[in-house]
This record gives C-alpha cells, sequence and structure tokens, in this order.
C-alpha cells in the first residue's frame, strides 16, 4: 500500500463530500426562496438514494468484471454489498475501500448535478425515483466505460471507451458532465417547460449562491486531484490547471457580461467558476497551466444567450 | 515517524475544525431569528473556553498516566501546558503535537454539542462557565476512559472503560456522544422548559441547518477517519461506513416523516443526517458496509415522537 | 519525492482554497445589505485577476532567480507560463507545480485581503486593475523577499528579508499581512472615507460573518501548517498553536468587550479569531503553545479603539 497517497485520496475524498452542501446551495441560491428548501432537499435526497443503492450494487457495476468481457457493464453481484472490500488488499496502492468511497462521491454527485434542470417543477419522490433509476440504469454503466481502473497500479482496465477509444478523460468529462447534461435535457423535455418561461424568477440568495461555487470550487480540487489517485506530480499539475482555468473562466465571464449587458454580476461570475471547472475537468491531466488558461473560459461564449 | 499517516492526520484535523462552524450553523439555523446569533457564540464561546483549557491541563488529564494506574483521570501536570510536546517524538507513528490537536477538537466540539438543548434559555456568561466546568469534570476524565492511546502504536493504553470492560467504541460514541447527550439532559432539567413548550419557534433559517449538516459531514470524515490514526485500510473503511450510514439515515427519516405526517421536510432530513452521523461513530470500524446502511438509521425510531 | 508531504500540501492547499469564499463571506457579511455582493465578487475577482498573473509571470516572480543576485526580485521570464513545471522534479521532496498552485492561494488571498478597507467606495472594475497591479508591482516583490525557498529540501533561498535579516517569518505575516495591511492603509488614504463615517452601517448578515470566520480558520491550518512544507513535527505544533491562539484570541476579545461595553458582540468574537489568527501566524512555529495563547490575545488591545 502506498501510505502517502492514501492518505492524499482520504482527503480527496473529505474535500468531494463537502461538494454536496455546495451543489445544494449553489443550486439552491438560484432559484426562488418558495423553492430553495425544495432545491437543497433535492440534492442530498438523490446523494442518499444513490449512495445506498452504490453499497448494494453500484461500485459492482462499474468495477466489477464486464460482463462477457465486452466492457459494457461490470458484473452486478461480484462486489454486491462490499463486504469483500473491508479485508483490504495489500498489494493494491490504495485500500479497496477508498476506492470504492471516493468513487460513490462520484456517483452521486453526478446524479444530483441533474437536479438545477428541473428546479421548481417535479415533485420530490418521483425525482428520488428517478434519481435511482438514472443511477443504476445510466451512470453506472457509464462510469464502467469510462473509469473502470486498477487500483493496483491506477491504469485503467475496464470499460470500452477507455480501451478501444483511447478516451482522454482525467477525471471524468464523459461520465460526469457530458452524462448529467445529457439526462437533464431529456428530463427538461419530459417534463416541460418552467411556469413562466422564459422570464426567470430572481435568484433568492446570491451570497448562497458564491458560498456554493466557492465551496465547488475546493472540493473539485479533490476530484481533479484526487483522480490521478496518487500524490505526487500529476495530481498536483491537476490541482494548478483546476486552479487557473477557473481564474481565467471567472475573468472571461465577468468580461463577456460588461461587453454584452454593461455591468458584470454575481451570478455571472459564479457560472463562470463553475463552467470553467466543468471544462478543465476531463483536459485538466493533458494540458499545460497556459492551456488551462485557455481552456478554462472556453464555454464562456456560450454566455451570449445563456440568460436570455 | 509514519509521514503518511500523519499527512492524513493532520488532513482529519483540519476537517474536524470545519464542524466548528458547521454546528454553529446546524444550531442556528434551527432557533428563532432573535436566537440565532446567541446560539452561532455559544457554540464559538464553549470552543474557545475549552481549547485554551485543554493546553493548560485537559490534554494532560486525557492522556497522563492515570492517577495511581486506576484508569480514573490523567495527571494533570504531566503535559501541563503542552510544552513538552513541541519537541516531537521520531519513535513514535504520529507527532504528539497532532495528537493533541485533533484530540482538543474532539473536546470542544464535545462540549459545543450540549448547547444545542438549552437554545434560548441560558445567558452567555454563565454558558461559558457551564462549558470550562463541563469539560473539566467531566469530560477530561471520561475521554481518558475511553480514548488514551499510546501514539507510537495507536493502542488504546489508558482509561477502565478501554480496558477493563475492552469497549468497542471507534470514534467517542461513550465519551463524546452519550457523554454530550446526558450532559445535556443534566443541563435541560436545571434550567427549565424552554418558554412556550412544547410549541416551537419556527427554524429561522433552514438553508443554513442544512449547510451546517452538509460541513458536519464532512468533518465526521475527519473524526471518524482519523480516528483510524493511521492512513489505511481501517480508515478507508471507516469513511465507507460513514458515508453509507448517512445516505441511508437520510432516507429513513425522510420515509418516517412521509409515512408519519404525510410529507417529509428539510429538518427531517437533516436530523436523520445527523443521527445517522451519531449511530455509526462507535461502531464505524466494527461494522460491514452494509451493516452501516442498517446502522445508520437505527435512530429513525424516534422520529415518531421527535417533533411532538 | 516525499509522497507524505505531498499529500499534506495537497490537502493544505484545498484548505486554503476555502478561504476564498470564508473571507468573501467575511467581508459581505459585514458591509451593508446594498454592499454584499459587491463585497463578495471583489473577493472573487481579486482572485480571478492575481491567478491569471500568477501563471503568467507571477510564480517566476517570486520564485525565479533573483536578478543580480541581490534579492530584490526573480527573474519573471524563467518559469514564465509554468509549463516547464509540468515535468516535475523527482528530487524535490514537493513537486514544483504543488509549490506554485499552493503559493498561488497565498498571492491571491493576501490581494483579496485589501477589498475588506475599501468597501461601498470603489468600482468594481478599477478594483480588478489595482488588484493586479498591486500584485504585479508589490506581492510579488515582497513575497521574494521573504518566501523564495528550495522546493528540494525547504529551505529559505531567496530574498534578502530571509537571507539578510534572518527574519524569522513562519508563514508569511511580512508578505501577507503586514504588506496588505499596508495596502490597504495607502489605498484608503486615496479614496477617502466612507460615506456616513465615524457611523457604519449595521452589518447585513452577521451568520454569515460567523460562517466565514470558521472557514477562515479552517483554512489557516493549511495556510500555517503548509508553510511547514511537510507532514511532521513541525506542521503539526504550527497546527496546534494556530488553533490555541485563536481560542485565546476570541476569549480576550469578548472579555474586553465585556469590561468596554457591558456586552460582547458576534462581531467582536470573530473579530478576534481572526486578529488572533494574524497574529500567530509569523510565530506559529516558533512559540510554545503557552506562548500561543500569550501571542493570539495580543491585538485585543486595539480593540479599544476598533469599534469607534
Amino acid at each position: 500500500m502506498d501510505v502517502g497517497s492514501t492518505a492524499f485520496i482520504l482527503a480527496a475524498t473529505m474535500a468531494v463530500a463537502l461538494m454536496i452542501p455546495g451543489l445544494a446551495l449553489f443550486y439552491g441560491g438560484m432559484v426562488s426562496s418558495r423553492g430553495i428548501l425544495n432545491m437543497i432537499m433535492m440534492v442530498f435526497g438523490a446523494v442518499a438514494v444513490v449512495g445506498v443503492l452504490w453499497t448494494l450494487f453500484g461500485f459492482s457495476a462499474v468495477f466489477g468484471d464486464s460482463y462477457g468481457g465486452v466492457g459494457l457493464l461490470g458484473d452486478v453481484t461480484e462486489y454486491a454489498g462490499l463486504g469483500s472490500l473491508v479485508a483490504g488488499d495489500e498489494e493494491a496502492a490504495l485500500p479497496p475501500a477508498l476506492v470504492a468511497v471516493f468513487q460513490a462521491l462520484f456517483a452521486v454527485i453526478t446524479t444530483a448535478l441533474i437536479a438545477g434542470a428541473v428546479s421548481d417543477r417535479v415533485r420530490f419522490g418521483p425525482w428520488l425515483l428517478f434519481a435511482g433509476l438514472w443511477a443504476a440504469l445510466v451512470y453506472f454503466p457509464i462510469a464502467h466505460w469510462v473509469f473502470a481502473f486498477d487500483s493496483a497500479d491506477g491504469s485503467v482496465t475496464g470499460g470500452w471507451i477507455a480501451n478501444r477509444l483511447a478516451a482522454v478523460d482525467f477525471a471524468g468529462g464523459t461520465a460526469v458532465h457530458i452524462n448529467a447534461g445529457i439526462g437533464a435535457l431529456a428530463l427538461v423535455l419530459v417534463v416541460g417547460k418552467r411556469t413562466g418561461w422564459p422570464r426567470q424568477a430572481r435568484p433568492t440568495n446570491l451570497p448562497l449562491v458564491a458560498l456554493g461555487a466557492g465551496i465547488l470550487w475546493f472540493g473539485w480540487f479533490g476530484f481533479n486531484g484526487g483522480s490521478a489517485l496518487a500524490a505526487g506530480n500529476s495530481a498536483s499539475v491537476v490541482m494548478l490547471n483546476t486552479f487557473n482555468a477557473t481564474c481565467a473562466a471567472i475573468l472571461a465571464w465577468l468580461v463577456v457580461e460588461k461587453l454584452r449587458d454593461g455591468h458584470a454580476t454575481t451570478l455571472g461570475g459564479m457560472s463562470g467558476a463553475i463552467a470553467g471547472l466543468v471544462a478543465i475537468t476531463p483536459a485538466c491531466g493533458a494540458v499545460s497551466p497556459l492551456g488551462a488558461l485557455a481552456v478554462g473560459p472556453s464555454p464562456a461564449r456560450s454566455a451570449r444567450w445563456r440568460s436570455r
């Protein structure tokens, strides 16, 4: 076991866990005052449902041996209940239970990301049902395609995107952000427009949005840095790029708003921060620090029509 | 010295430190708008008083050699002022000063936990006096009974509960939660009912309650995981169980509320999270992940009469 | 490479990153409700500007070889763009990219500290311009004087204050706090008094001030502890002192307010916490735990005239 790297992934897991209230506030502060508590509970509720499923069979579906060796889905019974991880594995660099809880947080946060798209117009019970079904039917398979790795040496061993397409997806742009984005789009097409759309309710609490964004930035260091699966140069470069890209993204977004509307806003700056973090996530291990300064602001072009 | 484990306990100590504002918001958001600042300051004030006492003689009372070797109280002069810890101890796995600050946070947070029981009806000065006396007369001895360990190898060396009863108390259910609970009960019996009881004031700020609960969840990973005193398999299993149990507890609490009242609430879900965390704390190193799914929700039975 | 210490500095970097929203709330909660969003964005905006400059030439100005070897300024081209750090350096104890991102956070937070002095009376665009110029012309040189160290063994290699004056400045009292304080004073002399001074607007949101202070306390463990540049006894003693000093400072401030005004306040207690943290920062590696109890409250004498 690599004790130093285990220490870092334990710390990174803690940091990612703080993204749960971070996301709850980031989304909750943006909706109407009537909807803030519902939005916060949509995040915590999705986390709770998916966290339980992860233990029951989710981890196994992602990290189990692929059925038929084709890389579409892991064996849901191989690690069911996670009891077999408790004994540990001295030959692995990281304890298997640590990989399980670090990746559990990826699963729960990815599902919770979808909540923001349907604020104010889904009931809580059906949302929890959707969260569980989406995790089981969409996230677990796709995470198997992208993430399945050998915890002994951190090498990717699993899914077909990783193996056949040789995809470069450092911390999960495919399984996390593209995936949650498509899930959100599909759900929006089903539940329909928000009442009063395209008028938007005033965000109820922008200080909470900024706090949420700041907490998410913190947690994202664990999310991206921890994806290096070791305390070393790779995690360090990733953290530098995760910081850089976000700074550039905030600036770019503020400038776009200033040029477009005559003034920059808190909501714009914080949206820029999160957009920059999403943008750098899959690339954070593959670009130079100057490259990160270019990647971070790249979503700012969309700010043109974001709030119209 | 074990550098990797030292890195982890340093990180865990930081995480536990964030429980201070987490607890302040969790409690503060629940009281009336008139009482929120007082509640926040009861938490910070208790932390300040007990933190100073810890340096003066508290650490020594907990980790010093037992008077007469009977395991009731450590020698309050042995490490008084903590100056003797500064030089370090190359043969110990963890620096003694690190054990001192990690355990300092246990002492201050345990005392602050009591504050929630007497919101709105104790004055600030007497509360600070109570906090100091309770830490000195109750917490330090009981922590000696439970926690005193050898920092060289993490083995428990001290108190009679640990040695004679062979108690399994991974992260402090006895010294922390049972102890604070009994202290709170005793204090409530003295100060009497809240004005207007059993009617409750509306919680002033539920988003802050949720934020506080989320921060506490984060810090609890450091609290429970760090109690393994090493970066390794044990801390990893503990973090997995701490996550699992809380997810199950949130769900259970929401279901109980739905069945009982027809709707689940933010306060219920967040109370469930904290109740689940308290429940798993002493057991987190002793149960399987499936077991944690059962332990976490176990306090939900009490939700039946919680808000009546 | 020292894997365990790398793990700790990665965790410390994350902790310091949370100081960004911590500072934004601490300052934002103190201003009028009209000014809170502007104050929050002054913090995030300064972070964004200085973060970009850091990558472009700031790190190089601080850690590059001194021009002429006199210790006044590092070579701004040596590490420009930080691309040369990506490859890592197996002989250094810490990856160079990690030193870069850890120290980036020192630069951005120091600049953002100035924002509190000019709340409500500078426009956002000129503030961002000031932040960039101040970082480039003041912070980068002075940080070179104080901080420039050899990442292989953590020894200080650089600036004239470190070398010629043999200054004891563990975590940056000179470059960070004195420097930001003087910058704030200079800026205040230029922009003039706040409208309505000396009457103060009521702080808009004291719970956010307390949350911000609590988050800053957490991050400060990373700031001071991480300045040891290794997971070991030094970082542990520093964390213990950082905790101690703050507890004593909170208490001292509450007592001063009680004696002066007849009652202690949330704003006083939280100001005390931050003042204690500032006071202990340069000394945290040089005093005993009892010494820290004396250093922390030392700024409380100034509370006499603080809120007049």
